[in-house]
């Protein structure tokens, strides 16, 4: 019987990312069929290493089960995701850094832009990122997959106000950067070496007025030409990155 | 009747940045209703200037004639898109600035991805884009829309071989530098102040061993943490920008 919590993961990123992290409990995995996909062969071997059933299935019912193409002929049902309360996620990172890295991201709708945005935050070293509850893409199977499994790495919290949890970051001493085409500085002005946040706005109408005010500078990423604006995930990169690169100097 | 060599752009940003490059005749506008849509009005308000012919269509008809969803009511018919030739684009450049910034991308098949790079191409300064003719998305209406309308202003080439085109650039004083998760150094520690081409390898398999050793540099983008790689757009924007900030202290 599945459970009523239970969801299903699918696609090879998810699932053995999910494995490797061991953060939720992985009640089966369905594969059609290992043989000669190394990738697969690692998630059979790893899933037996840790006593967890895999199930033959064929194609045609891993798509129905999982409701997606995407799927490459194998999924695994596990535990909802563990999500952070924001209090245990600052919690959780201060207890791992003095000089913490955030990323809150302002109601990004497209579950593409949230997990290109969360596969780019793991590598960037984003200790934790903070999202909102409502009109947000969420920690669902389909950003697991375009996160390709970063999802089941990185801390997340889902918070009822990005205000508040601006206002508390800053009290813990960290400096919050928005990204806004109008910033008042470049991004490359930014001393971002200490503890830092970076906000980034939804696809449409970037960071909402109220959570602007609240940010400690705006910044902007300098752009040439005539095109005026990054995608959500690109300009995301960038900033990211140049913060890494600071901190990595 | 329409040209068989014409072809159909569609969505805004295609149709307006057509419009403001004027690199390619445009025949006809056909926009659904542009009544409270100020970008749809903008565009008309342009064609007529320039005495471009403006037609009423119904959105069934905009959809039939785009085969796309994503026409926003708006679609353009206009000539193919004016690409250069190699030796076309390496004059182009040459005659506009002394210390060229080159993409080159070998062999990305997503569209979507090739059009997040034009957009970040354009925005980052970068002086000509080269492509491979066969097995790479190419300059379509389908990228005009990805790149949110930045293919009508770039420098595009489309090659026959890759390996020809980075020998020929590198004969002119370009250093070329290919992003590999194997490179020999990061990205951060290449000078690309100077005259420089950064080489993009397709989503699944990265550069082309032939084209990899053709490069100048190998250069990996620094990663932390369990999930190894970032998606082509992002890691391209990363790079891009890197050139960017050290081109523009």
């Amino acid at each position: 019987m599945i459970s009523i919590k239970a969801e299903i993961l699918y696609g090879i990123h998810p699932v053995a990312e999910a494995l490797a992290a061991g953060r939720r409990k992985i009640h089966e995995i369905y594969v059609s069929c290992g043989k000669g996909n190394q990738r697969i062969e690692e998630i059979i071997k790893t899933s037996e290493a840790l006593n967890i059933p895999v199930r033959q299935h064929s194609l045609q019912q891993i798509q129905s089960m999982t409701g997606k193409e995407a799927h490459q002929g194998v999924a695994a049902r596990v535990n909802p995701y563990p999500l952070f309360s924001f209090s245990g996620l600052v919690a959780d990172v201060s207890s791992h850094t003095r000089n913490p890295f955030y990323l809150l991201i302002d109601h990004v709708a497209d579950p593409h832009n949230l997990g290109a945005l969360l596969r780019t935050a793991l590598c960037a070293g984003v200790d934790g990122v903070i999202i909102p509850k409502d009109r947000s893409a969420g920690p669902s199977p389909v950003v697991s997959k375009t996160s390709a499994g970063a999802l089941e790495h990185i801390r997340l919290a889902q918070v009822a106000n990005m205000v508040y949890a601006i206002s508390d970051l800053k009290k813990t001493g960290i400096w919050i950067t928005g990204l806004d085409i109008n910033g008042t500085g470049s991004l490359y002005e930014r001393d971002m070496t200490g503890g830092i946040g970076i906000v980034i706005g939804g696809e449409e109408s970037g960071i909402r007025p109220l959570v602007k005010k609240y940010c400690d500078f705006l910044s902007f990423i300098p752009q040439t030409g005539p095109v005026s604006s990054l995608n959500a995930s690109v300009a995301g990169g960038v900033a990211m990155y140049e913060a890494f690169r600071q901190r990595n100097k």
